[in-house]
């Protein structure tokens, strides 16, 4: 029987709840231990890029681009690796910087050094300022909001649309002098899947914020991560802000975290070469340069952008599969109930879904007395907290199919309990 | 004819230089291209680590410590890594944090961290405190001075004896409570060899800082670097401070940087298990990991503490005769003119030498027109002046013995140059 529990009566509801329950009770006896809480590969993607562990094995390939990368030197990286990257992202290998194993080390250095130091066009350190505002369009990535939030920034949440964040409102806000930045990522958002459209991408390119020292903070962090359908272009964001006068306005970051293996990737952060050899001048000071016999291998490995699209058609065919499922199991289970609403991308990681107002910590905390791990509710809202205690994220790749079809039916299940228990109330 | 440059009249010394100029004119003319600046290990130590490219070949071997080391996780480094390096610094695995390729990074993020959020016990940030002075013992390692430097920190030169720092001084300058922390190379000091006596090192660990956040920057690089002799037992700094009540005021660092390959090694912070846990609540915003499979990759090739002493001893092999050619080459060329002075050291990677004051700077531009690139004179010390231009750092680890042949006779003559025209002056 179908049901929409907007229109339940209180008898109706508990009727269902207790129906329900005894069905989460047998779950919870099953004693399960499973994870949808992280975007994290599986170990079958792992595996189809293992020979990654084997491309490098002469040391006389260490000597490339007219020095040897077993030894110090070359800052921001291999040139071979920064021409990969600048092929990835469509700008100049002049503007990348090659990291480590994680874009996110790059993005809280730029940040970090914006406090200490200031960005090239800072009139002072951010540390020295009154109050440092942030734009983060939410739902948005808890690591991002975590970052700014650390350095004591004033997290000001922009509503996403589907075309990106709100721009009327970012529009309006840039015009505090205060407001020093906003968390972007453009393709595959995280945790919607949303695509900004050429309109939002071209109105951020043209801002004019009042600070002179505002930063778009880029994580093109699924740039290359279709699991359905052909690659889909992206603009270069340092051309366009640079056409618009806003050349040092963007830091873009990506990695080969959900390429290769997120423990062991490399990472990079292209700007203006201006951007570029500011920030070099400061990481002079921090190091002589991230590990480069990796930087090789990955260059080795994953060749160019074309061959590292082939790659990503190999994780398309595991993680595909397990998109499938979870928007079928949320169809079956939850379209007809009418409670609840989530989106359906065609690449990046998640799945973001907005359950009944009230009822989001609710579920989750169901989900984990029965065994079922899921980002904390509110994560991705600006210092953890959800005004509508609605989003959640699901994060459906770790979980081989069989586990995850368990897992989205406990999932499905404590949606509704708490939505019944919200009914009754 | 042997001759003392101190007691030469102005015309003798005209004379000698004349002559000396002339040979001069004959290396210039070589067109020589020599590096003795970086304490950088030469392409044959390289070679004789190689085989860690091929160590770890196996996907099914990166599954350690009940976790897949290719996949997200583990802040504080793979249990394994931690424990390696417990073993080579003598304390437990709990007090340790394994870093990427540089240790350098490692004490800059502590650096950085103590300026935005404070140290452990800290009342503050850093950065809100009206003045921070450093203790820089000098001669000492330019990238350490830099990076407190770089923070806008007070640096305060502090004398070396042949004991270490000059703890008289240190103990008094650390009443003041804006004197946050000092930079130490415990042993084969950067760049004089020095190793600290257990004096020094007792007295350190005692220390009564009006500070309460003050820290000992313990930087252990050369922790198992003899290059001759057999292995000389270091203490273990964590816990002679806890032993004195001051557990959480010391840092050690080290790495892999000059065991395996300079550009893609490992690194440790090591500290009480109350400030790693500090650290790694801090940190936890900043990265999800560093690279964990590089981690794996250096503990099945270096094992433990021991098969690491054995590799040290064939770079050992590679080392010593470069030592040997230098000290040779300066007892023979310089010992019997009286004016310079240099150390003789077991280990490390560098020979520290007192010029004629006022002349090494001079003495250096002469080289650098020869061809013969040496580390800047004045990098030694705080800001980069040394007071009396006197101090010189030779790096020969670098070049093959016939060049570091060639490099040390344009090096002696350069300085002989330099001091004939202060004596002509």
């Amino acid at each position: 029987m179908k049901m929409n529990y907007a229109s339940l009566t209180s008898a109706q509801a508990a009727e269902q709840y207790d129906k329900l329950q005894a069905e989460y009770e047998s779950w919870k006896a099953k004693n399960l231990k499973l994870n949808m809480a992280r975007g994290k590969p599986s170990s079958m993607q792992l595996d189809l890029v293992s020979d990654i562990l084997t491309v490098l094995q002469d040391p006389a390939e260490c000597h490339v681009d007219g020095l040897d990368a077993r030894n110090y030197g070359e800052l921001a990286g291999l040139r071979c690796a920064r021409e990969y990257w600048a092929d990835v992202l469509g700008c100049s290998w002049q503007e990348t910087f090659v990291g480590g194993a994680s874009s996110l080390t790059l993005m809280y250095d730029v940040i970090s050094k914006a406090f200490t130091h200031g960005l090239k066009n800072s009139e002072k350190p951010w540390c020295k300022e009154e109050v440092v505002k942030f734009l983060c369009p939410s739902p948005g990535y808890d690591r991002h909001f975590r970052i700014t939030q650390s350095f004591g920034a004033e997290l000001i949440t922009v509503p996403m649309t589907e075309n990106g964040p709100d721009m009327d409102m970012v529009e309006e806000l840039v015009k505090d002098p205060a407001v020093k930045g906003i968390w972007c990522v453009p393709k595959y958002s995280n945790p919607q899947g949303i695509t900004y459209s050429d309109e939002t991408i071209l109105r951020l390119a043209k801002l004019k914020p009042a600070a002179r020292d505002f930063v778009i903070m880029w994580d093109n962090a699924y740039c290359v991560h279709e699991f359905e359908g052909e690659f889909k272009p992206f603009a270069d964001m340092l051309a366009l802000c640079r056409e618009q006068g806003n050349g040092d306005m963007v830091y873009e970051f990506a990695s080969t975290s959900k390429i290769t293996f997120p423990g062991s990737g490399i990472s990079v952060m292209a700007s203006s070469e201006e951007n570029i050899a500011y920030m070099l001048k400061l990481m002079d000071v921090q190091m002589i340069s991230y590990d480069k016999v990796n930087q090789l291998r990955h260059v080795k490995y994953l060749k160019d952008k074309a061959h590292t699209l082939e790659i990503m058609k190999r994780h398309a065919g595991v993680m595909a599969p397990k998109f499938d499922l979870v928007l079928k199991t949320l169809d079956k289970e939850l379209a007809p109930l009418g409670f609840a609403s989530w989106n359906k991308p065609a690449g990046g990681y998640f799945v973001s879904l907005d359950t009944m107002p009230g009822t989001a910590k609710r579920a989750l905390k169901l989900c984990a007395e029965a065994g079922v791990t899921m980002t904390s509710a509110g994560a991705t809202y600006p210092y953890g907290i959800d005004p509508n205690d609605s989003n959640i994220r699901i994060a459906p790749s770790l979980p081989p199919l069989e586990k995850l079809e368990k897992a989205m039916q406990v999932f499905c299940l404590c949606l509704k309990l708490a939505a019944l228990e919200k009914v009754m109330a």
